[in-house]
């Protein structure tokens, strides 16, 4: 089970490389193993990016068979990506899949590498919510964003939207208007590390969930994040490693 | 700013290889600096851990007086590392500081290395937390330790205690117990990927501050972690993707 990071190769640890490398089989979404160069040999086994518990059992089958099996993830697989899917493939399946001498390589996640980008927003501590409610109900999302401002975290939102799911962020702003200061800085990071990344930084008073697809992560920070004004550029962002005078 | 991993070499990623090969000056805490083999007429600093504002002042004034200077930091810089403090001292600096090219390369921090080892622990929603009160007030801490509980993340815990604060993550196991299952899965994953390394996975009820010291991460799950049992090995543990019956 192996991180590729967020896109760059730079960003690729040479764990992932030489597990890569060692492969007779490739699995994962079509878009991620266009991201692999397989060597001659290797067999390639591309799917949907929805099929996850599928391609999971897929990719135990051949393991199991005495393959020598890449699962690749984009980011880091633990950080909402394919390793819980092959865990729970693992608790729901073949007695013998429990054998399988399973590594997950971890990768640089997408909320690290946009925080990265900007500065350290994620400096103090934070949380991580997958905004989507295919496999969880939005009450427990929303209620999860309420706590999580209640407990001032930073909050890292992984999926904000998909073409079916167009209203979640901007609920989720909304919400959070309800309850952080309007000057809170809002990250959206689009495509970190990839050449057509794109950075927006706003206030939360003008967070638009418009300015998020699917290739977005979107920081929010917490009261005490602060902007440094840079004279001709992009300020830096950061959350303070002190609070309440210490 | 250099995210070094965890500890191993091949968890260092080649961006960050390519940075710390450019530089003229590495700057950082003696233990990380010696994890970086410095090519001739590179100028080490090395300086004490508590140090954090003064040597992110030190590499500022090198660079702004020309030198490529490159901060190593263990883990990934942006979480409970030096970047929060480099950007403070650039708030609070020479106006010339904020001037400064700054890139910040992002690392393979110590939660998802320990949760790669284990399986995917921080595969649904998640938070980290700094358990050190050296900047933050304890009561800040144990709010939200009770709220990430209410929530009902996977919570990360980081500096879990030193020795001028032995008694902080007892104390969090002990609240802890008070809201979550007594089974609840705990990780203390100490000194990932290096030699050394040593995972304990015990249930919450287990849980003693003991088993922990400055090189370990605590992953403690939500109420919806699980164990994957496995013959003659140590168990996964996994926080599955689905909530509620989704």
């Amino acid at each position: 089970m192996v991180g590729l990071g967020p896109g760059a190769a730079r960003l690729v640890t040479p764990e992932a490389t030489a597990v890569l490398a060692d492969a007779t089989d490739l699995v994962g979404y079509g878009p991620y193993l266009a991201r692999v160069s397989g060597r001659p040999g290797q067999v390639c086994h591309g799917s949907d990016n929805r099929e996850e518990l599928d391609r999971a059992r897929h990719a135990l089958a051949l393991a199991a068979a005495g393959r020598r099996v890449a699962v690749v993830s984009s980011g880091d697989p633990g950080v909402f990506a394919m390793a819980a899917a092959l865990f729970e493939a693992i608790e729901g399946g073949e007695p013998a899949w429990r054998e399988i001498d399973v590594e997950v390589v971890p990768g640089i996640t997408a909320m690290l590498a946009a925080a990265a980008r900007v500065g350290a927003p994620l400096g103090h501590d934070f949380c991580a919510i997958n905004l989507s409610d295919n496999l969880k109900p939005w009450e427990l999302v929303t209620r999860r964003l309420l706590l999580a401002a209640e407990a001032d975290f930073a909050i890292a939102l992984y999926n904000p939207l998909s073409r079916a799911r167009p209203w979640q962020l901007h609920q989720a702003f909304e919400l959070l208007r309800g309850v952080r200061p309007a000057a809170t800085p809002v990250v959206f990071a689009h495509a970190v590390s990839e050449p057509d990344e794109r950075i927006d930084i706003v206030p939360l008073s003008d967070a638009e969930a418009e300015r998020a697809d699917m290739r977005t992560v979107v920081l929010v920070g917490s009261s005490q994040t602060r902007l440094v004004a840079r004279p001709g550029g992009r300020p830096f962002v950061y959350t303070p490693r002190r609070v309440g005078g210490r």
